[in-house]
């Protein structure tokens, strides 16, 4: 047992899953929460949250406004739910700018306004300065469940097929060049963007029950979502390297930074796992979207190893990728 | 138009108003958050969230976790909707112990069985050493509408009476001697305490519409509450001094720090506006359960002088009691 709280708890990945069982799960047991999916489902609803404390507040292609809204409207599209109201729930420095949190507020509606969502409730509390990095910003989101759907990180089945809507890991090396404490340049933006048009369209594309599960890959990244799939379906997940997408400025830059791009964020890309059989049709489905239009499939579902993601390398070896350990990039969400 | 947050605008009175209605209503505008009630109600549900910032994180009666619970319980409650489902939102600072952090956790769970909820889906973040004060929560609910009410702050009508359900300010005043920078010493204890029975038997006990409004006094204390009341009803309410319940330790307290005990939040107490026919049935319902046991009829509502609150005092004369300006007791909930 740890005794004290680091940064890796709050990375998504090992040590999240660990605090998350043993704190969490263990006080609050119940059969909504034990299945720790995007988001809890009952009575046609699907509710969810998260918290936000990025820095900085602002970056490429975004602000810690619209990746609240998106990242809660995404967490209720992965239960296969239509996203509907959402709470804001602000956190403020003494001293932050009135004209920042302006900024904030007409990106989130902005966001709302693109993903169908409304902002019907909130909260605003200040603490002291030197407190809450200027701003921290927590949404909850409520969904109804139109479809007759049972996603489930352990629903994937030997055949099955594992896609990603996009390429990978723009959200997280975006943020941490934007701090400009690393020496390196590149032309990125963060990817985030609501993805409930393309579940959409995915789950109008497949039949029922075709779709066994959708996560958008956030922190921990697609290796560490796939490791979860791995584990809770009990079955092996087999990743072809090359058919991962990457943009080459994410590949460079982690190459400098010494992570692998599998375990970095995105604040706007899912992995689907869908039935064989319909995977060129699932393919097909987020292609026809602007933000699906690199989607991949980039592996498949075997029975063996169970519980493991193996990764068939460029190099034609294979590696198992874990869940993820550390945090290589803090406070990127 | 202030250029910077100061502690005032987190104080739930006048400041806090000015930015939810100037920068958060104006990006966000919609019919749920409109009426900026304590929770948003639609579909025959009730939707609220708030944000936990509390120091210290345990004090006498209650602790960050049991306060997160009972608040969003509260606001639930006061829509007249029966809680169901919360979420937990986290932000803890790295350093922090995880043994307080179960301590924190069991609260909770204590606290959702007492008020008959369940914690259904949370989130984890962590930030540097120095920040987040420890722990941050961000508890967000979602409650059912089982009953055919439409209670609003704006539906106070002359001939209605004020109730308060219990002691005031015990809440307030009681984090603010925990912090130990106070040379006052007082045996008092949080009020901090789930109100869904009590407006259970309220409603019970009234005929439908006659409860026009209830709000837990929280942020601002019941002076702001009844301000928000008079304002959204356009009528004047009129309180009576020597019929609001405090006890001796806090009005003690109180005088020591010259604050006034009804701007003094308290976490487990609420004010319901009901129709003058029905204020002893709902006094008597209130009264009927331990948490109201010290209920008591503190005013009425006037049409004149609209959008006012007077106070009776007890030397016989009556003075206007306005909204909450600055921040007295900082960082109470
Ligand atoms: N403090 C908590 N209390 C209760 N449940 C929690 C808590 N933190 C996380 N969970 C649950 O654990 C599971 C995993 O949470 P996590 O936040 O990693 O998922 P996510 O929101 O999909 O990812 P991200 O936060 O990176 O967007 C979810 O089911 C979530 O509800
Ligand atoms: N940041 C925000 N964005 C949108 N709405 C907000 C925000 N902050 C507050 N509100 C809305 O303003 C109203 C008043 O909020 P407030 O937090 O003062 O109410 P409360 O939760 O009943 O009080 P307390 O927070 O003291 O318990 C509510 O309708 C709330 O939904
Ligand atoms: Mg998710
Ligand atoms: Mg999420
Ligand atoms: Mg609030
Ligand atoms: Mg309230
Ligand atoms: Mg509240
Ligand atoms: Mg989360």
């Amino acid at each position: 047992r740890e005794e004290r709280i680091t940064l890796a708890h709050g990375a998504g990945g090992k040590a999240t899953h660990t605090l998350i069982e043993a704190v969490f799960l263990e006080s609050f047991r119940n059969p909504m929460l034990e299945p720790l999916e995007d988001g809890a489902v009952a009575d046609g609803l699907a509710f969810t949250t998260d918290s936000f404390v990025v820095t900085p507040l602002f970056f490429p292609g975004g602000d810690i406004g619209d990746l609240a809204v998106n990242g809660t409207v995404n967490d209720l599209a992965m239960c296969g739910a239509r996203p509907r109201y959402l709470s804001a729930g602000f956190i403020l420095e003494e001293g932050f700018p009135v004209a920042d949190l302006r900024r904030i507020a007409a990106s989130m509606a902005q966001a709302a306004r693109t993903a169908g969502v409304w902002i019907v409730t909130g909260d605003t509390k200040v603490v002291q300065r030197g407190k809450a990095d200027g701003c921290y910003v927590t949404t909850s989101g409520v969904g109804t469940l139109e479809r007759p759907v049972r996603l489930s990180a352990a629903a994937a089945r030997p055949g099955d097929a594992v896609l990603v809507s996009g390429p990978i890991g723009e959200h997280g090396i975006t943020v941490m060049l934007a701090r400009g404490e690393l020496d390196i340049e590149a032309d990125l933006r963060s990817d985030t963007a609501p993805l409930n048009a393309l579940t959409d369209l995915l789950l109008d594309a497949c039949e029922d029950g075709a779709v066994r599960c959708l996560r958008d890959a956030t922190r921990g990244g697609v290796a560490t979502i796939v490791n979860e799939i791995a584990g809770a379906s009990q079955v092996a997940v087999v990743l072809d390297e090359d058919a991962v997408p990457v943009r080459p400025a994410v590949r460079g830059a982690c190459e400098l930074l010494g992570i692998d791009p599998l375990y970095v964020a995105c604040e706007g890309r899912m992995v689907a796992v869908v039935a064989g059989e319909f995977a060129d049709a699932a393919l097909a489905a987020l292609r026809s979207h602007p933000l699906g239009s690199e989607a991949a499939i980039i592996g498949r579902i075997n029975d063996d190893p169970p519980g493991l993601v193996l990764l068939r390398t460029s190099f034609g070896g294979t590696r198992i990728v874990d869940l993820l350990v550390g945090d290589p990039l803090p406070r990127i969400c």
